[in-house]
C-alpha cells in the first residue's frame, strides 16, 4: 500500500502515520520527493485495508498494490478450475457447456417439452426459475417448490443437469435437493449471507454479476463463497447497467478475457439478459464464445408470446437449435468444442 | 399502453394482437398513421405488463403510460406521509429529522459516547450497524446481537430512537426487538423476500436506494413493503454509481424533489455515503436540505482514524455540532425547522 | 407522437393542446381511458419534436413513435451500404476490412516499417493520427501536416489506403488531400460543424461513437453527414464509458448487431480503444467479428514501449499477424472472409 | 509515479525499467516487498506520463501520485480566482452571479422582453444561444450573427452582460465582438482546438462540464485554456449522464464542493440542463447555492410553450423572479449574497 501525503504534510503528521503503521506490525518506508512525500508499506496489505488511512491528518490519498481477493485470484491458483457435475458435464474444460430453458418454470408439460427440445439441440443443463426476483410485487413470483419438482422430473426424463436460482437463505436445503447448480442472481450478488450459506453447502454455484458491479467486486463476491470452502464456483457475465437504453443491459464482453486473466474460475455468458432482445442473442452468444467464454446460458421458450417472464429475450426452440449449429463453427474457430 | 407496430406489419399480425388484447379483458383501439399503425390499450395496464408484447410478430416497441407503482404514488395518496416514532419524532413533517452515529457499532463505551454527543448537537435518532454488508469477506462484519444490545443501552441513556440495518430474513424478530426503524441497505434494495418480511412486520422501515437503481425501481421496492400493509416507509437517497471516481458515489440531488413530486413518502439523504469524503458531507447535507429533503443520515465517529468501517466519510463530533448549527439557517431559508 | 395527460388535466387544457397540434397542420385524436386521457398525433413527427410539449399545462409526458433519424435508417434504405475505396477495398461487403497502424504518426521510418508489416499480415488500410485529441495540453499533439505526408509516403510504398483523424474544420482541405477516409474521433462525434463539413466534402467518413453516446445519438450524428449528401459513412464502435474501471472503456458488443438492424451503414469495431489493454484486443476483435462487424481498427506499433501515445493498447506486429490468422477462422465461421 | 511489478517479474525486467527511468532524467528507487516489488519514481511525473509504462515486460500497473493538471490546481494558486467583468459584475466573489435568459435567441422583441424581466428580477448576465449544438440536423440551429446582434441590443437596453456559446473556431472573432463571456458547451468540452483559441483570446470563458467527463478531465480542459495564458475561466456543472432516465441528466452536486477544494477557479451550476424539468430547477438551484456554487445559469422564457429549444426546462419570468427571492434566503444562510 502506498500512502501519498499532501504537499503541506508536517513532520509530525508523517511520524504519526509511521507510528501507526508499525503498531500494526508492518514495515513503512518513507520517500521524500520534490513535490510529495510518500510512505510505502510492506507486509499484509489486508491489515491496512481496514484502516481509514485517508482520514489521517496529512494524507492525500491511498493507493492499493495488491488485489483484495485471494482465493479467486490466478496468483493463488494457476490452473483453470473445472467444475465437474458428473456424467461428463464439466464447466471450464475444452468443451463448452450450454444451459438453456425458460426464464421461469411455468408448468410441468411445458417444461418437459422445452427440456426435450434443448436437449436434442445439444444443451447439457436445463435452466428455469422456481423463485423469481421481480421488480414489481404484482408480477409472477415463481412456483416455488412445485417448480423445483417439475425441474426434477424434467431431469429424470432427459438426463439434463439442473441450474436454478436461490433467493432466500431459508430455502437452501430445499433448492439443494433438486439443483445440480445453485444460481445466485445478479440482484443477490452482494447478499453476503446468501453467499456464505452457499459457500458452506459445497454445491456448485453459478454466481451472476451484479448489474452495477465492477469485476473486482464480482471476484470479491466469489471470494465469499470460496472462503467458506466451496471452490465449485462458476462466474456468469450477464450485462451491466449503463446509460445506453436501446438494449436492456450492456453486455460487457471485455470482462470475459479479463476475468480469464485475473481468475482461475470458469466464466460463462448470458446473452439473453445481457441484451434483452431475442434478435441480438445469437450474435452476442457467438461473440462470447469467440472471446473465450466457457459456456452460455440462454433463455428458450416454446412460445415466447405466452411466457410469464422475459418473453422478449427468449428464443424459440428452432432458433436455439439453429444457433447451436452456428456456435459449433465459432467454437471450433477458437479451439473449443460444443 | 401503446403498441407501436413495424412499418411492415401485416393486417393478420394486427388482428392477432387485437385478439390477444381483447382476450385479456382490455379494450384496444387501432390508429393507422401515414408511417405507422399503433394500438392503444385502455384498462388495467398491469394485466398487459406481464405480457411480452414486444415478441409478438409485427411489434416494434411498447410504450407504458401509467406508472408501475400504485401505493407509493402521489396519485394514490395526495398528502405527505408522516412516519411517527412517538415522543414527537416524526419524519416527513415540517421539522427535519437527523439520524447520526457511527457506521458500525464497535463497542459499548464508544457508542454511548457518540450517542451523547450527537444528542446534544441536536440529532433525534442514533444510527449504527450491528450487521454490516462488506464487500470483502475478510472485513469486519459487525457485532451482531451484542451490537443491538449496545444500541438499546444507548437509547436508554439518551432517549434517542434507533435505526439499524437488517440483512437477513432470519434476523427480523431480533432486529425488531431493538430498532425503532429497520434499515434496508442499498445492496438489499432488491432483496425482495427481505422487503416482504419488513412489509409484514409493520415496523417503520428506512429503504436506501440501490446504487444502480432508477427512481422508478426505488419506488417499486417501496411498493413491495407497502403492498404487504406497512405504510411506514422512509426513503433514503445515498448516491448512485456513475463513471465519476473522484467521489465514492454521485449524490443524485435531482431525486429529492423528483420523488417529492412522484410519491407521498418522506425522503431523507445520506451525504456520508453519497460523497464518501468527510470534507464534502457538510456542503452536500446543506444541499439536500435546500432541495427539500425531510431529514439527514450522517456518520459521526469520535475518532475516525480508529473506525472499523467507513472512517473516511465520518465527521468528528465537533464538526457535526458545527454542521447542525449551519443546517439550521438553511432549513429556515426553505421554510423548515431542525 | 403520443401525448399522455395528467390524471387531473382539464377539458380546457386538452382543447388547448388539440388546437396547437392542428395549428401545426397535424391531426390529433383524443382517447379517454379510465385513468388517463392521451392524445395521439398523426403526421410528420419532426414538426412536433421541436415543440416543448411537456411544458403544456396538463401534460405528463410525451412518447415518440418514430425514429428521429431518417437517412441513416434501414427503413429508408433496405440494402447494406458498401463504401468503395477503389482497388477492391470495400467496407460493408462480405470481405472484412482491417485498418491497422500506430495511434500517432511519430516519424517516417517507423511509420513505413509498420505499414509494411501490417500490409504483409493482411491489413487493407493504414491508420495513424497526425492530429491527436489529448486530454492533457502537455501531451504529444501530433505532427500535423508532416504526419499526413508520411502517411502519403507509406501509402505510396505499400498500396494501403489511409484513414486519419480530422479535428478542426479549418484543416478539412489539407486532410482530404492525403486521406482515403476521414476519421471523426469519439470526442468530436457531436462537433456538428465538423460533421457538416465532412458531409459537404463527400470523402468517405469513419464516424467513431462518442464515449457516452447512445446508439440513437450515434445514428443522429451520422444523419448530419448524410443530410449534407455524403452517404459514404462508416460507423465505428470503440467502447463507452461506464462505472467499470478495470478496462479503459466498456466495449458495447450489443451495439454491433443492433446497429446492423437499425441502419444500412457498415459498422466496424476498434477493440484497441474499447479495451485499452493489448492483452484483451485479440479476444475482443474475435468477438466483434463473431457478432457481425464489417471490419476492425487495431493499433499496432513495432515497439509499444516507445509509442508516444496509447502504447498500452498497441499490439506488436507479430501479435497482430498471429491475430489476423486467428480471425480468418472466426470470419469463416460466421460466413465472412478476411 | 509508482510502478507495481507482477509477482513473477524478473531481475532483468526490473533492471530494464530502472534503466529507462534513469534515461528520462528521473530517479527510481526499488522496494522489494514479500509479495511484490515496486519502483517509485521521483521527479517530473509528466515526463513519465507520456510513457506507456504498462506495456513494459514485468509491469502490472502504474499508479499516479500527482494531479495531471497544474495551473488549474489549488496547489498552484491558493486564493480563489475572481473573474471581473467590470461594472461590478464579478464571478467567484461573495456575491453570487446569476445568468438567465432563453436557451436560444429567437427574435429581437422576445429577447429584449426576457432581458428586461430577468434584469428586474436580479440577474446580472443575459444568456442566449446564437449558435446551437443540436442532436438532430433537422432542429433549429440558431440565428448566427443576427442572434449576436440582438444580444448586443439587449445589453445596450438593460446593461446586462452577455454570455453566449462559441461552437466553431472560425467564429471566435465574431462571437468575441458581442460576448462578455464566451461559453464552451458540454459537447465541446474536449474540442481541444476550440479551447486553445479561447485560451489565446483572453476573453472570459465559461467552460461547461462534458456530460460524461470526470472532474479530472474537466479540470484538464480548463488547463488547456489556462495554459494559453487565459486565466479568466469559469467552470459550470450542468449534469452528467448516468443510467437514471427520469431526469435529463444527473446533477453532480458533489462536484461543486470537490472542485472548490481542488481548484481556485469559480464554479457555477446550471440546474436547467442538469435536471431537464422546470419543476426541479428551483430546488436544485437552491441546492447548488447551499453547496457553495458561485452562481447559477438558468433558462427563462416568457412562453416556454413556444420556445424553439429546451422549453421543458425553462422557467416563466414570474417563477424566476420568485426563485430569485427564495435564493436570497439560501445565499444568506451560507454566508453569501445575491
Amino acid at each position: 500500500m502506498i500512502i501519498v501525503l499532501r504537499p503541506d504534510a508536517t513532520k509530525k503528521q508523517i511520524d504519526h502515520i509511521v507510528f501507526k503503521v508499525k503498531k500494526l506490525g508492518l514495515k513503512p518506508w518513507v520517500s521524500s520527493g520534490v513535490e510529495r512525500t510518500i510512505i510505502g508499506v510492506i507486509g499484509e496489505e489486508d491489515v491496512l485495508r481496514s484502516q481509514p488511512l485517508e482520514v489521517f491528518p496529512g494524507v492525500e490519498k491511498v493507493l492499493s498494490i495488491l488485489k483484495p481477493y485471494k482465493l479467486a485470484s490466478r496468483d493463488f491458483k494457476k490452473d483453470d478450475t473445472i467444475v465437474d457435475l458428473g456424467d461428463d458435464v464439466k464447466i471450464g474444460a475444452k468443451n463448452l457447456v450450454v444451459m438453456a430453458g425458460p426464464c421461469s418454470v411455468e408448468n410441468e408439460k411445458l417444461l418437459i417439452n422445452i427440456a426435450k427440445k434443448v436437449k436434442s439441440a445439444g444443451a447439457d443443463i436445463l435452466r428455469g426459475g422456481a423463485f423469481k426476483p421481480r421488480t414489481s410485487p404484482y408480477a409472477f413470483q415463481g412456483l416455488g417448490e412445485k417448480g423445483l419438482k417439475y425441474l426434477a422430473k424434467a431431469k429424470k426424463e432427459t438426463g439434463l443437469k439442473i441450474v436454478t436460482e436461490l433467493m432466500d437463505v431459508r430455502d437452501i436445503d430445499m433448492v439443494s435437493k433438486y439443483a445440480d447448480i445453485i444460481q445466485i442472481g445478479a440482484r443477490n450478488m452482494q447478499n453476503f449471507n446468501l453467499l456464505k450459506e452457499v459457500g458452506k453447502s459445497k454445491k456448485p454455484a453459478l454466481l451472476k454479476r451484479g448489474m452495477s458491479s465492477t469485476v473486482k467486486e464480482f471476484l470479491m463476491s466469489a471470494e465469499y463463497i470460496l472462503s467458506e470452502g466451496n471452490f465449485n464456483v462458476i462466474l456468469c457475465e450477464r450485462g451491466i447497467r449503463t446509460f445506453e437504453d436501446a438494449t436492456r443491459f450492456t453486455f460487457d464482453i471485455n470482462a470475459i478475457p479479463l476475468i480469464k486473466n485475473l481468475s482461475h474460475l470458469p466464466i460463462i455468458a448470458d446473452p439473453s439478459h445481457a441484451t434483452g432482445k431475442w434478435g441480438l442473442v445469437g450474435p452476442c452468444a457467438k461473440a462470447a464464445v469467440a472471446a473465450g467464454a466457457d459456456g452460455l446460458m440462454i433463455e428458450v421458450h416454446p412460445n415466447p408470446e405466452e411466457a410469464l417472464s422475459d418473453g422478449e429475450q427468449s428464443l424459440w426452440p428452432e432458433n436455439f437449435a439453429k444457433l447451436m449449429d452456428e456456435l459449433e463453427a465459432v467454437a471450433t474457430a477458437v479451439g473449443r468444442e460444443i
